[in-house]
């Protein structure tokens, strides 16, 4: 029983992209992850999708049939929350380090195939 | 389609235990809260609570069968989720500011009588 501090746990690890699970609420997994560079469009046909900029910025891409929608710019202690189904690409120009909320064993890509393991730290 | 900026959404109220929903994930609430003094002991017995901290220190006392668990002290950029069921006392001994996640519509006291009527800003 004890606080889990964000930053301390973004410090055990390097990797980008690589969510680590810190802790659960209800049937969801709250992750903290490094990024850079772009990940692939992908969307989540069952479920919302919850970013949360611990530090440095970020945006996230959106499209709906191929056609772009407003992009999403957000810095330290600012969140959105993807719609489910909204295709999107989170994009970081430099590291940054975000807390994610994924129902469990959903997979951050959208496909079970390219999926990262979620490993608990 | 804008980021959340959690201290901006802080400035907007100042009243204490008085959650204000900010965006939601699925079918949770997400939502700030301005906290400070003892809040009323009490349980969701069908969702854990999650609690971050934006600004400032918190503990949560927590017990079990009237038996006190070990107290979480939480600082900025720490977070705790109480497990489903446990009975729990959120404490600020001066204002914290906290990012809270509820399934929508659970009353934030554990009782509709006494809930907080959680307005969206």
């Amino acid at each position: 029983m004890n606080a889990i501090n964000l930053e301390q746990k973004l410090e055990v690890f390097s990797k980008h992209w690589s969510p680590k699970v810190v802790s659960s609420y209800n049937e969801n997994e709250i992750m903290v992850v490094k990024v850079q560079g772009e990940f692939n469009w992908h969307s989540h046909p069952d479920s919302d999708d919850f970013f949360f900029v611990v530090k440095g910025k970020m945006r996230i891409e959106m499209r709906d049939d191929k056609k772009m929608l407003p992009t999403v710019y957000l810095s330290e202690g600012e969140l959105y929350v993807v719609p489910k189904g909204v295709e999107h690409r989170p994009v970081a120009d430099e590291e940054a380090h975000l807390m994610l909320i994924e129902p469990k064993g959903m997979p951050n890509t959208g496909d079970e195939k390219t999926a990262a393991i979620k490993e608990k730290i």
